[in-house]
């Protein structure tokens, strides 16, 4: 039991992952998510801190709202209505407005639901607990975090597409995601590689959405996402960087309609689309097929070229840290792209990345890095922070 | 007069550019072009070599159709009927089939009008003068050049986009453009610069279209542009890279159609878009506007950006080479990139640079150069060669 707790939520279409932080404390007590929403019987997990053993609750037909009374009910039962001090949201569109976390009122939650047309699958479902906490727990102070926060940093001309001057002031931009993400790497680094986090390092946050940022000092320069989570490295499901003109052809010339080409890009495209057997990569480490392995070798090729790109946006690189999923957690991925970037000065320890150490070079070459995303702990972080919460 | 001469075309929706070779000069005896095409006006202007007084001649009200027969009778008149031996023509799309130059026949003209729907602004436009020169001048030896040949020696690996393997396996491929542009700047380094030709250099081809080439060994290795001419750097009135989820954005949720929205991308983005000035890189320059030196700025960001993602798909970098309108003519541009690549060890001597000579680079860096591109010559040269004419 907490005498004082923090709601974290991340919530996206068919589920909600949350954490419970207590006040002061670094690392989530609980951990937990409700999957399957939309479908006929969406489950609630739960782990606690230090144990192996996660409970689960059945919530048969449970949709969002549902769920988040479900949610609400098991707080109840294990922290307690009054310890819960604060809840912290991830939101993925911050718009060029927002380039800090905001505490929420009617007011804000009116300006977000504006950018919903800029992330029409995820930002509607990121508000909508929100909306509710609101209605149910009226006095509970909220904060909204937000993925493109971290990158408003940016240079305008890193931001910039060369469209009518119209379009850009209408917010067409390259905004960026992972923001949470980087937030935390930027801060890991900080604490403990000072000098690296003072240079040009280039973060490759490699999930089952995948992008990268060219951080100076910490600060966002460019990353290779852009308007929406579509754009720039080849993901699970989504294309990455694709001549626009390919979406011009599929609706003009082969009489695909906008949503038939947004679904393919979104759902089919990627390491799935490429390999035609999964957009899981742990799927294709194991699978012998060619195919596989073209979309392993794709995956990496166009992460290395991106990062040519960004090296250059920084004038030069210092360091490479990879996070998330892929980044965390795939040798052979790793090994793949910083095999096309030892003429930059990179060179993998080979006992160290197949270990997944944290620190990967071999002496005298550039350092590279593992280090854990952990969105949640930035979102408390941040919400305490703003909240004057102890 | 010659007794052996050459016919090279080079046919848009607009304008038909042509020239006329000796059998055995590297330089054209005429060049001319017939402008206006649509309009109500158009002339055919013609220029003989070493003169600067071009003679014009109105085609009032002059076709396609009408334009060419024209053409043939000034040529009737200047060169003689059985002076003409063969005629080369630029055709931007080869699709996957084409790596080399072809002689047409029906057959194969059948096979590159299958290709307009890759290029529908310009294919139908390349064709259309070979299909009448087909009719009016039957035994007439035709060639057909490729925008896109040159690339086809690009691993595969860099030809692909992660979309699923169908529309891969459709032809949806990063096929590049400028072909027949790089591939006389290839042979041009061959010639003089033998050691650097050999080795990793990028070539900046930077006119109104503007693309970027990573070559090893005189071989394409990867390449700006994709699928169409849309893609990589922002153009005079394209917008290059632009994040798909753009597309699907300004159709979906701002009502524009596929046509608005390609109207947009060609023909209002990219310099002229930025500025809101012009779409010719010397009206930018001449300007006062904090807008044109934006656009300026994101043209040469871009560009620098785009030069670092080639460079590690070469491994590395030995030389630059800058040719077409801009890369030959604007200084200013050259070291707004250039600038940015000092990273990479390459240094511009500044009056070299102010001069456009040929040789840019300061002693002991890396070298830059300015090659004249001169795409005329290269399909004269690939026509004699196919049709072993002396």
């Amino acid at each position: 039991m907490s005498d004082n707790a923090l709601l974290i939520m991340n919530a996206g279409s068919s589920s909600i992952k949350f954490a419970v932080f207590h006040s002061r404390e670094e690392e989530a007590e609980w951990r937990g998510q409700v999957e399957g929403l939309g479908g006929s019987s969406p489950v609630l997990t739960v782990k606690a801190r230090g144990s192996d053993k996660p409970t689960s609750h059945s919530l048969a037909d449970a949709d969002h709202e549902a769920a988040i009374k479900a949610l609400l009910g098991w707080l109840e039962d294990n922290v307690g209505h009054s310890a819960l001090k604060a809840a912290g949201h991830r939101v993925v569109h911050g718009g060029q407005q927002y380039a800090e976390p905001v505490r929420i009122d009617e007011k804000v939650l009116d300006t977000l639901e504006t950018f919903s047309d800029l992330a029409p699958l995820h930002q509607p479902h990121n508000l909508s607990p929100i909306r509710q906490l609101m209605r149910l727990r009226p006095e509970l102070p909220q904060v909204a975090c937000f993925d493109t926060a971290f990158h408003r940093d940016q240079p305008w001309i890193a931001q910039q597409f060369a469209l009518p001057r119209e379009w850009t002031e209408k917010g067409v931009l390259r905004y960026g995601f992972h923001g949470l993400s980087y937030d935390g790497i930027s801060r890991q680094l900080r604490q403990a590689y000072p000098s690296l986090a003072a240079g040009r390092v280039v973060v490759a946050h490699l999930g089952n959405g995948a992008s990268l940022c060219g951080m100076r000092d910490g600060k966002s320069q460019a990353t290779s996402m852009g308007f929406t989570a579509l754009d720039g490295l080849p993901m699970g499901q989504r294309c990455g960087a694709l001549d626009p003109g390919v979406v011009l052809w599929l609706i003009q010339q082969q009489g695909l309609s906008a949503e038939e080409v947004q679904e393919m890009l979104y759902k089919h495209s990627g390491l799935l689309g490429v390999s035609g057997i999964s957009h899981d990569m742990r799927d294709l480490i194991q699978s012998a097929s060619p195919a596989a392995k073209e979309a392993m070798a794709l995956f990496a090729y166009r992460t290395a070229r991106e990062i040519g790109s960004l090296v250059t946006a920084l004038g030069g690189i210092d360091g490479l840290v990879f996070t998330a999923g892929i980044g965390e957690h795939c040798p052979e991925i790793r090994r793949a792209i910083v095999e096309q970037l030892s003429w930059l000065g990179f060179e993998l320890d080979k006992e160290a990345n197949q270990g997944n150490a944290e620190y990967l070079s071999r002496p005298e070459t550039l350092p590279i890095l593992v280090l854990p995303t952990d969105e949640e702990s930035v979102i408390a972080r941040n919400t305490r922070k703003l909240l004057a919460l102890g």
